[in-house]
Order: C-alpha cells, then structure tokens, then sequence
C-alpha cells in the first residue's frame, strides 16, 4: 500500500494527488510553505489529511526555525500557523490540528517559565521542568516535542477511521453498491479513510459490496483518486460522471450512499465537497440511507448550522479546463464553489470514532464530542 | 451566425460539433453513411438536429442511388432508412423524420404507379401523375421530392423553435438567473434552439436573463456547445459543473430551469441528456419550476409512460477519459447511460410549437398533438 502522507527526516513527505492515477509519485517538503502549497494547490486534500499536513507543517516550519529566545519561537509559531491557516477555509480539521499544536507549544513554554510539565522529554510525567535549563535547550524540547504531536495526530488518525469502520460496518448492506462522492479514502486521511474506511471494514466483515463511484467534477477526485485506491485494494469499483447518480438511484441500483466531511456543524448539517448535497437530495427522495463518515475532529461544535461555515470558492479555471486542455471557450465566466452544505435532515447518520449519531444531532453529536 | 446543418449540392453540411468550443469547422457528408457517422459520433447531436440531420441523410442516399426500377429505389430506401434509424436509438425525432421521409417517399411510388399527386413537382397539386413518364422520370421525380421535402423539415423546425420560443417566454422571469442542462440550442435544431430558443425569445422580449450552464458531462455539451452559442448571441452564461447546480439552487439563485428533450412519452415523462433527472428533483426540492421544451415530434404517444423508452448506452471510454487524456486510473470499470427519464410528477409544464402543456399530460399533450 501507499502512504498518504509521512514525517521523515528530509521533510513531510506526500503522496502527489494531483498526479494520480497516471503517476504514483512522492513529494517532500522541506519548509512549511511548500506544506502550505502543498495543501493549497490540493497536492495533499482531503479534511483530516489536511489536517495531520497543518501539524506536520507545523511542526517542521518550528523545527527550521532560527529562534534563539522563547519570544522569538512563539513570533515564529504564529507566523507559521497563520501561513499553513490561511492555506483552506473549509476543512476545520486544519484548524483544529494548528491549535492542538499551539495548545502543546504554548503549554511547554508556559513551563519553560516555571510551570510543571506532564510529558516532557527526559522528565518524568508531572515533573517539573528544569528551571536551569538554557533558552536553547527549552526550544529544542518544544521543537522535539512538536514533532512528536503531529506524528501522533498521524498515528491517531489512522487508529481514528478504523475505529469508524468498525461502527460504520454495521450500517453498510450485506451485498449490493454502494454510492460514494469525492475521495474519503486512505488519500484522504492519514490512512485507512473514513467513508471508504467504513467500506473497507464492511469487505473486511464478509460483505459483499462494490462501489460506484461519482468522478466528482471538477478536480475529479473520485475519477483519479477513489477508483485508484479502491482498485489497488481489489474492491470492485465503477465510475460515473456526477450526473448519472440519481439515475441509477431512481433505477434501485444503489443501497446506500456514504461520504466523508469536510466540517460538520452542532447541528449535523455536513460541509463537504460540492454535490454532495444533490446527491443527499435525490438519496432521500429514493429512500436510500446517506450516511456521513467522519472524525470528531470535523464537528465544529462552535457553529449552530451549516449556513455559518465557509465555503471556498477556487478558480474558475479548475473548471474551464482539464489537463490544461479548455472545455469552455475562452474567457466564459465560470463559478467554483468547492463545497456545498447538506442540512441534517438528509442526513441518515453520522459515523464517528465514538459510534453512530442521528438526529437530533445537536443531541447526539454533543454527547459524542463530551 | 452560424448553420448547424444545411443541405448543399455537394451533400449536407453541418458545424462540427465535436471540434467546439476551440474550432469552427464545418464538414459535408458527402453519402448517407457519412451522415449516419456524424450522428453516431456526436459530430450533430441533439433531438432535432438529429431528426433534421437523419431526413437530409435519407434525401442523399436517395440522390445517389443508381436505381433504376421502383422496387429497386424502394430497396435503397430501406438500405439507407435502417443505417440512418441504427445511429442512436433514444432521440425519436431520428425515427419521426425517417418516417416522415418514407411516407412521402410511398406517396409518391404509390402515384408512380397511378395514384394522384398532391404535390408533385411541375404538376398542380392534385393533378394525376403523369402516367406516361418513364420509370427514370417518375425515379427523378421522387429524388427532388425527398431532397425538398428534408430541407421542409429543417425550414419548419427553425418555425416551430420560433413559435416555442413565444409561448415559452412568458414563463421566463423578468430578470434573474435560468439553468439549463446539455445543449437544447441552435446546435441542437435546426436554429434557434429549443430551451434556448425559449431564453432567446424572453431576452428579445426585454427579461433580464443570464444563464447558468450546467457543463454537462461526459460529453460537456454545456461547457463546449451552450456556452459558446450563447456568449456568441451575447446573452450573459456563466458555467459550472453539474454537481454545483444543486447548491446553487438552494442557495436561491436560480429562478428557473428549462431543458430539452429526446423523447417525451404520452404521460409527460421525459427522456433527456443525463443528470436531468437530478435536476429535476433538486428544482422540486427547492420549489423551482423545472420546463422542458421540445417540439410535438419529440413527443411519442405510443408510450405510455417514460420506462418505455430505450436508453442508450454509450462507450465507458468516453467517461475514463477527456481530450484523449486519461481522467482514471487504466481498465477501470464506468457507465455510461446517455439518456435519463424525469418523470412527469417532476415537470412544471411542457413548451411545444402549439402552446404549454401541464398536468395530467395524459389530456393536455393529447390535445396539443391532436
């Protein structure tokens, strides 16, 4: 198998998205801009990949970082995580993992002042941090400290889908297809993947299930990345353009749709990428379950509904164009909303490491995230 | 402007529709067989340009069939009807005009052989045939008639656009943005077009439209055929994929959809480029009138409902790959239905030449066709 993303020595290495499936090529970033353009230009994509790249950015932009004093290594944090923060406005799990980091650096330099320190390398847990130690030695702490936690967000995440494949298993019929759009896969988390993770689990258990596919235009994520990982894995998989979903829909041909998220809010409605929604829609107007698979780390229990999440909206020429080939003549306006947002009440069930919300979310999902 | 297709004394010419947005490049078939190749190969494509394209196909094979005797003419004519009528089997404009061709053709052997003439060329009409002409003149005779009468059909659909476009009109909003799926333009007839005829006639009629095309794949008749004829007549289009209608819809920026049709059975189902189903609901969903229109020969009153009609097809091929560029990974498994059926409880009103239809359809496109 592949890995989707990985700290090594040289840098955070990536899987290159945008070459699949025609070149399975890795990528190494050796500052934390390249991790921010790597995430910006949708090299790495993905809610909870995104995520584990903001802290293993994070942690490699702290890492190169020439601060010789405390004030000077927190300057250099915030300029960091504003960089790799202002990379993607949607997926909240790049925000969540910037401030696990911070939580973590701030907490070690508040001990570096003379607090106690429950984990700190070469101290017992609970020890007091030793308060002769130089600024330099404090800095190297928290930069080895730094990487220590993204490479344990890394770790978590993959422990994460497999814990939602196991729960979402049972949600998945004993034979038939299964819908999914975008790529929700092992390309789009640290491993494993959350709905195909849950697709997984079920072939796993002995169901006997194949996937359609959506392409999911424009970036084709589900064309280039959900076919190639799924055929890698022998999981049969058929792809279709957006468009044709409902149709096999209304013709009965599929049992059940499952994708990922990219933010949920409180109240269960579910940002993920665009036509997300349609597909929702015409799930319930067939009455085929729509099921959400996704870490808690995607809820975002500040916001009471999806009206208040924002969506990005990328170049039109993502969707003028393919390849570099135009598929529009020149100079057409065009619109490239990334995201759409699905309000809960399309919404079957939200998968999540901690088990399986329904509505009303706004109870279920806060008993989960407690 | 440009002529989607033409009849010239070299053989039919058409506007090449695989070759735009990027070149316009006009072809003439020069045999029936290099018409049925440009339909089969979406070189022409939509309902009534098919229909027009499929009775100019029929016309030249007729002009260039060395048949000497009647029954031989006859045969040629069921030679060059079957390779015309095998092309695409989901447009029934394909098979109206065929069979509006093969009537005239009867009629006139039918007289050859000593009925009346109703409008034979250099007799009045309802003169008898010259019963003295030679086997070679009656042949001739009924070589001119077939090349007019192909030539008739397109004149007449160009009307009908027209007269739909009248009546379709005062269900256009005043101002504010239209969706539209696939190509139902000038391309797609004749001229005019059939839903974009309808927005042509409300922007001539002072409403403030712009339009969003849906690009419609695999084939991105929207992207590379809508968007290029509209931006050519200057009306505002703004392009977006096909899974970004729904969002928009839901976001209220789309006031009204109107589409084409392929085939339209007797209870108002409607078969048409693929997604327009998908559309449809999400219109129902979001309370947004949803119009088709589509000239009385689109409508096949043998069917009594829209499971009836065939659906092609098309090779997997054209949903792996864009340009000659693969978009995933080799050997993978994809469908591809060309057509859908929304179903009549989905459809606001139809738009015919001779006024809208509504539910129960069952009566109303009855009465119309009458």
């Amino acid at each position: 198998m592949f890995k989707t993303i990985e700290w090594t020595d040289d840098g955070v290495r990536m899987i290159d998205q945008l070459k699949l499936p025609t070149q399975e090529v890795y990528v190494t970033c050796r500052t934390y801009e390249e991790v921010a353009e790597a995430i910006r230009s949708m090299l790495i994509r993905g809610a909870p990949a995104i995520g584990v790249a903001a802290a293993m950015g994070v942690a490699l932009g702290v890492k190169n970082s020439g601060a010789r004093t405390i004030p000077e290594l927190r300057a250099d944090f915030d300029k960091i995580a504003d960089t790799i923060s202002q990379t993607r406005p949607t997926a909240v799990n790049l925000f969540w993992a910037v401030k696990r980091m911070r939580e973590v650096c701030e907490g070690l330099l508040t001990v570096a002042r003379g607090g106690t320190c429950p984990d700190d390398i070469g101290s017992p847990p609970g020890a007091p941090m030793n308060r002769g130690a130089t600024e330099a030695e404090k800095i190297a702490v928290a930069k080895a400290r730094l990487i220590e936690e993204a490479q344990r967000i890394l770790a978590e995440d993959i422990a994460i889908n497999e814990a939602m494949g196991r729960h979402g298993a049972t949600l998945m019929p004993d034979s038939g297809t299964v819908l999914t759009h975008c790529n929700a896969g092992a390309l789009a988390t640290g491993g494993y993947g959350t709905a195909l993770g849950v697709i997984r689990a079920a072939v796993s258990a002995g169901k006997k299930i194949d996937v359609f596919a959506d392409e999911t235009r424009p970036f084709l994520q589900g064309a280039r990345l959900t076919a190639w990982e799924l055929a890698k894995d022998g999981i049969p998989v058929t792809l279709i353009t957006d468009n044709m979903a409902g149709h096999f829909m209304k013709l009965g041909q599929i049992k059940a749709v499952i994708v990922g998220a990219d933010r949920i809010a409180a109240n269960g409605d579910v940002a993920n990428k665009i036509g997300t929604y349609s597909i929702a829609v015409l799930a319930k107007e067939n009455q085929i379950p729509f099921y959400v698979a996704a870490p808690l780390s995607t809820i975002d229990m500040s916001l009471t509904s999806g009206e208040q999440i924002p969506i990005e909206e990328r170049s039109p020429a993502e969707v003028t164009h393919w390849a570099g080939v135009p598929t529009a003549p020149e100079n057409i306006a065009a619109r490239h909303p990334a995201f759409d947002v699905t309000p809960h009440r399309y919404v079957t069930a939200i998968i999540t490491e901690r088990g399986i919300a329904r509505e009303p979310y706004t109870e279920s999902l806060k008993a989960l995230s407690a």
